[in-house]
């Protein structure tokens, strides 16, 4: 399935031949051969619940992956994280510099956007209209770039638990919620309950995610997670083993798996594939 | 008319009270209070053309106006054109910092796609997503952010008049292009022959607004100006002066301003407005 994600965006980026060359290269380099593709898994496997054709889903997994990319690229810039190293290479714009890297990050948003715009997804195209404006929420201020505005804020500050879960909640999960419903709107309509219930699903994988993260970031070296371990800690950001130590971020993904597991149980078999990637997301980090 | 895109900016952006206050003080700060608004000029006077309603019109004028403002935040940024002063006042991030003027901008450009989504502004949904496609386009790789790209590369580089004109066709032309087909989209279908002519006026007015925006540069003072004057001169950056001379400019202007006026001829007085912006544009240059 990465693989298939993989063969999409380098189908649906623009060609690096094209004018303008560095910034198609740009764009490319950040987006292509590396990330574990976790919001296209994601966003397919939600879609296997709902019946969605795989190939409405490569769509929405490819934009919601395209903004999580440029999400990235801006985030490693030297004004925010000034990071060298992404996905086990030179992040963009050490590879190209940051004017470029800015540029491509800019140019990846839109071209999100356009796919969900141009291909048919729904039936309906009221309701590609609702995944559209699900997509911009979840990457606008009060999504995923409000998320990181509060994380270069907290740096340095002491943040309660609470705070720490307002910001993931943006800052992440925002992404991760809009990579589930986006698949589960390629399909057949989910009645409210059902709808709301995956929603349930979607905000507590996206914890998780983050505390798998955390612990990764604590744990791992440079060599095995491909970008700069421990900078957290170093830049004495709050995360959730600084919080509630490795002992207590292991416990908090336990807990928020068997949430996760539960609200997906009403779905029975349809939801199999959420089930597993829930139990591959926590895995890795044991 | 300004004013009134200018209460609507007001309305449609986050209030500064709602977290995270700083991020959404940065975005009110680069969009409110300043700017020509030709635009959303633009987009109203094109929506007149075809009947549409001005609270539809509202709606995606703004949204062009966002994705405009955005690009500006980013351009000021000192990884791009490092300057300090817009529309009469310090840039984004020298009013608040690099990291806050970057994330204003990358939440800025979702707010206008989330805009065209969350509103109804035609009758068709489908029309919507074409509005989208079209906004979209103009403002990827290879629309706005492809300009600024080609932009860079040419700074100090000897540009020939084609060279020059293919950049700011995308620099500049996609977004004013996309603010009339906008506009004329919001309202009453127009004939394949009629929306080919109106791309056709929407394309000159593009070129013609860059070609008086190099003249005013050249030969405007900063006060006068609200930016940085003289800039581009002072970079080596070609501009339509400094390869045709300030006269050969201004006739470069006139001339588009006869095609412009001769592609909207056909439509006759419910192209008025249209008519009267073009003039506008091209007078304050005189």
């Amino acid at each position: 399935m990465q693989q298939r994600t993989e063969h999409s965006l380098e189908r649906l980026l623009p060609p690096a031949a094209i004018a303008p060359q560095r910034l198609h290269q740009a764009m490319r380099y950040a987006v292509l051969g590396g990330g574990k593709r976790v919001r296209p898994l994601l966003c397919h496997a939600a879609g296997e619940l709902t019946g969605a054709d795989p190939a409405r889903l490569d769509i929405a997994a490819c934009a919601v992956e395209l903004i999580h990319v440029y999400s990235l690229v801006h985030d490693d810039l030297p004004c925010m994280d000034d990071d060298v190293l992404r996905r086990g290479k030179p992040t963009c714009h050490v590879e190209f510099d940051q004017a470029t890297a800015m540029l491509a990050g800019d140019a990846l948003q839109p071209l999100a956007f356009q796919l969900l715009a141009e291909h048919s997804l729904t039936d309906e195209a009221q309701q590609q209209l609702d995944m559209l404006r699900l997509l911009a929420q979840a990457a606008g201020s009060r999504g995923m770039a409000g998320g990181q505005a509060i994380d270069l804020a907290a740096v340095g500050q002491p943040l309660s638990l609470a705070e720490l879960e307002y910001m993931h909640i943006r800052k992440t999960g925002a992404l991760i919620r809009a990579a589930v419903l986006l698949g589960a709107l390629c399909g057949k309509p989910l009645a409210e309950a059902e709808l709301a219930r995956l929603d349930h699903y979607a905000k507590i994988v996206g914890l998780l995610f983050q505390v798998v993260d955390d612990i990764l970031d604590s744990a791992a070296d440079t060599a095995t997670l491909g970008k700069t371990a421990g900078k957290d800690a170093a830049r004495n950001k709050p995360t959730y083993v600084s919080l509630l130590g490795l002992a207590g971020a292991k416990e908090k993904a336990a807990e928020l798996r068997t949430a996760a597991h539960a609200a997906l149980a009403p779905f029975g078999d349809a939801a199999r594939r959420l089930g597993e990637l829930t139990n591959f997301i926590v895995d890795r980090s044991f």
